[in-house]
């Protein structure tokens, strides 16, 4: 821990997501998006061809898991590999980058699945109370 | 690690983020949105008035960071406590629950934002070789 540095829980690092212009900040919404964060979830676990993902990210629609795809593989955090077989396939996997990301976001998700029992509790709480405003 | 379970990364949980139902898949959204996770990342460093916190959270509307704080509350995730004081005052701070899924996020943060050397690399290398088409 550097003494200097005012915000503890920020890195000694020149990207800060909480500034509007910061790159990170796009990349994190790429990362934990509504689809990305559930295809980085899915490719944790291994290559997967573009259909195979479609299941497992459950909800997604081709247009969007294509967009998806698309801004992680710009970001390097996933590669894209045409396989050159007839029919034509696409493999995706993680680079080693997103590997990286993918396991922070896992333990993210893992606290969240962990914790919905209390969320629930709160929720069922908070609407009784406000429920009669 | 029960060997009966056949997806590795996912804990032995009722709940699973990659079921379009499930109602983790909201928490998640309200954790990783544009807005949320910047909030939790703020309010881990300590309580925060409305008008602080949405300095911290620069670009943050009224209305946006309002809506946010209302879905974190609910969710339990965050605290809202009004100050009896003239003129009104309003502080937010972390439940005990939101902590726990705030360290998990601001790893992920630090994470994505230590990858962005390599981000923005991987960013010039795929625009150079797709903008071509």
């Amino acid at each position: 821990m550097s003494g200097s540095i005012q915000e503890p829980v920020v890195e000694d690092c020149a990207f800060d997501v909480f500034a509007r212009a910061c790159p990170s900040r796009g990349t994190l919404e790429h990362v934990t998006g509504r689809w990305g964060g559930l295809a980085l979830g899915a490719l944790y676990e291994g290559s997967l061809r573009f259909n195979e993902l479609r299941r497992r990210v459950d909800g997604v629609s081709e247009k969007m898991l294509s967009q998806t795809l698309q801004a992680l593989e710009r970001d390097g955090l996933v590669h894209r590999e045409a396989q050159p077989v007839n029919p034509p396939r696409v493999d995706y996997e993680l680079t080693d980058l997103g590997r990286k990301v993918a396991e922070r976001l896992l333990a993210l998700i893992h606290c969240v699945e962990g914790a919905m029992d209390e969320v629930l509790t709160a929720r069922a709480r908070y609407d009784e109370t406000r429920g009669a405003r």
